[in-house]
């Protein structure tokens, strides 16, 4: 398989790491998003969204989505449970992560630390982080009650949360009042193959 | 099961067509989050993240995120592919559908529609537009191809993406120059035991 990424973003990282700790062999080909390469028409044909990661399962054969490519990379492992309600949870997790985490604590981190925006666009970084820090409670929530988000064990969920929560900071969110939270990000660094994001010299 | 819901909301009408073409019998309640009823101490006991819809899949067992909800429920059933890669490409729409179409088409009609803010938010929804159009386009290159989304086959990618794009014009959408995707509505809307999203009278 190849993944295509950015090596600093989060999205590109979750599959990456998942195949890392289901130990599947993958080829890594970097592609710059601020140099526009997920906007060449060469690119688009591989996917016509154009943006990372996106995984070649098979020559020519195509997945988008970062979510979507740890449900397809997690089947029938342990980081997805086969129980029909506890795989709806740990879906949940990942579709309240691209829709109520990841636009606020992601993309204030893209506009502070890659397009270098936090003094001019100060207001509106203001008003994505009070929907970031909910989002931050209600993970907060969950883990004062349980290990991992979706219950007890370790799944795709973590994998998915982690990614941009482990990192807020560099868009200037302050985790101090997140114990729970703080002390998951730990406990999931601990995991068996568990490899960090790799910040790229020149971000 | 009982479905938490806001008539004129598409993110809860998806759920409840699926379960009228699945023929699963469920109690619809409403709650309007215009009033802040999703919100209250009490639902937030059921919902921390505070949204509608939400599932009550079995007394005090609750689940949240539509599109969670559609996978949960088209579990073994013609709507939700078994075939691994299949499948996957159906949670690839359902995750483009969270994060690159409904924050563009729904919300601008929400703010249009809901919070009649058309005029006084004319630059924000002009941004917002862009991004949105830019989700139709990658829709009409895929329906220009097949007759649904994740191919010749109608799935719950098709429920999720047809939930806010059929009242894309209520936000000011204006659909003319995509044939592709208004054919792939009619078709929608004949298969079995379809029903459509009700505009209440107050909204």
């Amino acid at each position: 398989m190849k993944l295509y990424g950015m090596t600093p973003s989060g999205n590109c990282w979750k599959p990456a790491v998942l195949m890392k700790q289901l130990a599947i062999p993958f080829e890594w080909v970097e592609v710059d998003i601020l140099k526009g390469e997920s906007r060449t028409p060469e690119f688009l044909k591989k996917n016509p969204n154009g943006r990372v990661p996106l995984l070649e399962v098979a020559p020519g054969k195509y997945l988008a989505e970062s979510n979507a490519m740890l449900c397809y990379l997690a089947e029938g492992s342990a980081f997805l449970p086969a129980d029909k309600y506890a795989r709806a949870i740990v879906l949940e997790w990942l579709f309240f992560e691209q829709y109520s985490h990841e636009p606020y604590i992601a993309t204030v981190r893209f506009w502070v630390k890659f397009l270098h925006k936090g003094e001019e666009w100060k207001d509106k970084i203001a008003d994505a982080m009070k929907k970031g820090y909910a989002a931050l409670d209600v993970m907060e929530k969950q883990l004062a009650q349980t290990n991992f988000l979706a219950g007890n064990s370790y799944s795709i969920a973590d994998i998915a949360l982690y990614a941009y929560t482990h990192v807020a900071h560099e868009g200037g969110y302050d985790l101090s009042a997140y114990p729970a939270l703080k002390a998951w990000m730990r406990r999931l660094e601990q995991t068996p193959m568990f490899f960090p994001m790799q910040a790229r010299a020149a971000a």
